[in-house]
């Protein structure tokens, strides 16, 4: 039954990638058939992490424009929070992203995280494998704002990218478990404040001991290329 | 086996309190027996809660400042996150109401949310309930830094006070559902920064519609008083 649609998706069709996640996103009947025969994929996936208005969505902006500008494709999953009371979700990711939307490199689909914890949707793990069977160069996942002990991004993705804004509380803040310890790369958004660079040196000094390989440190404002460049020696390495 | 330590907590003695609290933490065999005879009360519950770095900390310290200068007894519950790798936690709220751990009328605890998600101990309502038992006038439970879809709070406390700072994102930031929607009361925290009066503002187009009783917008920087005022009609609308 699934069988065109796969054809269909791996040549790049991407209404019917759509409607495919809508099916495994509805549990439509007969969606377990379709996840059986996904085929194993390599796409690297990027997860895109961090506390709410860290700046998740401008640094997958500048990702997306950087990937773009390189000719390489990317899929983009974008996760918000389904309120507890209505059960209705802003998709506010669609507004920051609108400038890709009609791009044909570029795919972007929200989703709402439908009750559960984590910062993911609740089906993240199949709808991502699908998504890599389509012919696409990257995969980025970005999560709604997170928690401090929100971590699941990071057994999801090859490389986990942490925003985070100087202020976020004081040295204590930068110690303590859960979020700060499942980055690949830091991002220290909004570095232009006041005491941006006490901070970096504070998440210097703690990673010093216990990450030495492949931890970069990007303190100055969003720039896609060198977050691109951080992010492609994690992706091979993953491989 | 449990009636004398209940005597001792109803009578103020700490020291049992936090035993008996360890022995719920660690499912201390027949811990059951203790849970079902626990008394109803009606301690007030003031649950604070907010992003990561927001400054939830420093409100509980000023919060216990003023309710102890007004002769009242307070107990807390900190939650702070566990390791996803090693399962450890820094407690640090510990370091930072460093003031108040000699004061009689203050009793502190740091819970760690060993891998819970949603922003509290798995067994929060249980030591929430025993912690009531003891001659408390408030019960004032400290969330970890949540996320957007972390609300479990609201379920606990009579009154919900979220803390936020004045650049946590843009005006779409604000209209997102989850944890914007659980607040009694917002505290708008580094209010001296720029553009603070622009999120204020926002804030108060958002919750115009929805929230009409008892909401109120605390946009100056911590103020013991001023939340204590804000507080106390809320707690008495929920008894």
């Amino acid at each position: 039954m699934w069988k065109q649609q796969l054809d269909e998706i791996r040549n790049g069709n991407s209404k019917t990638l759509a409607r495919c996640i809508s099916c495994i996103e509805n549990e439509v009947p007969g969606y377990e058939d379709l996840l059986q025969e996904l085929p194993a994929s390599t796409t690297p996936v990027i997860g895109i992490t961090g506390p709410p208005g860290a700046g998740k969505s401008t640094l997958v902006d500048a990702l997306i424009g950087t990937l773009v500008a390189a000719g390489k494709s990317v899929a983009v999953l974008c996760v918000d929070p389904s309120s507890p009371f209505n059960l209705g979700a802003l998709l506010g990711d669609r507004i920051r992203m609108s400038e890709w939307y009609n791009n044909p490199l570029v795919f972007i689909r929200s989703l709402a995280t439908r009750g559960s914890l984590g910062g993911l949707h609740p089906k993240i793990i199949e709808i991502s494998d699908l998504v890599k069977t389509a012919p696409f160069d990257y995969l980025i996942i970005e999560t709604v704002g997170v928690g401090q002990s929100e971590v699941e991004i990071a057994g999801l993705a090859d490389a986990t990218v942490v925003v985070v804004v100087p202020e976020a509380g004081d040295e204590v803040q930068t110690m303590k478990a859960g979020l700060m310890e499942i980055a690949d790369i830091f991002v220290v958004n909004k570095s232009d404040r006041p005491d941006a660079d006490m901070f970096v040196k504070n998440l210097r000094l703690m990673l010093a001991p216990a990450f030495t390989i492949g931890l970069t440190l990007l303190s100055f404002n969003v720039l896609g290329d060198a977050l691109r460049d951080a992010v492609d020696p994690l992706l091979q390495r993953s491989r």
